[in-house]
């Protein structure tokens, strides 16, 4: 899809259909998200599919946000691994994966997909169930499925602030 | 431009042409950055253009990474102003930041313009010299023109880990 139309359709979908979701399209939003760029190329990131039904049961304990989606995708950083910027120390490990799971999120609509970007659940209680998860700081649970018929965007999504109260020119 | 060719075309532009940006591009950039969505939709963010000679040759001075492009600019966030997930105190105003500037790379891509994501500026001279900028944490720095027709991806760009190295699948 084009870009533009792609970045003004796409909204947070809260209700998916019964429709499962073939691994080659998880696959497809895995390479979106590793061709990322990050800073100095450090790559500090990692990508959880939680693809079992073990691991599907747990992320519905863990967030109330699934909506019933079919399948789960969860990035996570590790700031040791980040690039520290030597003016003022700031470590890049977070901003890298947000431009990674920028990337994915923006492919599952590509895909023709449909996910809302999750923050909240209970990453202490799946660090707790997976020890490779330790160490991470788990910063987006994707929920990814087919968008169900009566899914639209929240009101929300057409409260974003003006140009104005956003932009400094200097 | 299609989605798919533009995140693999994409790379990081070091060298850029003599050709001015026309302001009406600088605003469809900042529209993309508007439009992405944020935790609970906070917005925590900033957009800083320095569009006066003035400010151009100001972040000429904080970063040896502008490699000749016409216009800049710079994201950033409050942390004051951004969502805290209760689980673990996260604030994700970082990673908002992270959202709203990656829809601003791909629409620079997305309109024929280049850019490269910058971290390597030095953040807390800006902000002796830019009051507006105090409080934010600045974590892009975006110099935009047209590609220099010697313009190419670095080795680092085709150094991405592999799959394997980046996924565990539960």
């Amino acid at each position: 899809m084009e870009f533009q139309k792609l970045i003004e359709q796409r909204y947070s979908c809260r209700a998916f259909s019964d429709q499962t979701v073939a691994p080659e399209l998880i696959e497809k939003i895995i390479e979106a998200g590793r061709i990322a760029p990050t800073a100095v190329n450090t790559q500090p990131f990692k990508i959880f599919w939680l693809r079992s039904e073990k691991a599907k049961g747990h992320i519905r304990q863990a967030s109330s946000c699934t909506f019933g989606a079919d399948q789960f995708l969860i990035v996570g950083y590790q700031e040791e691994d980040g690039w520290e910027r030597p003016f003022d120390q700031r470590n890049f490990a977070d901003i890298d994966a947000g431009i990674v799971a920028t990337h994915m999120m923006l492919a599952v609509e590509d895909l023709g997909l449909s996910t809302t970007w999750v923050g909240y659940f209970d990453a202490p209680m799946l660090k707790r169930l997976y020890p490779q998860m330790v160490g991470y700081q788990l910063i987006a649970l994707f929920p990814i499925g087919y968008a169900a018929e009566n899914a639209a965007p929240s009101e929300r999504h057409f409260q974003r602030k003006s140009r104005e109260e956003l932009v400094e020119v200097l």
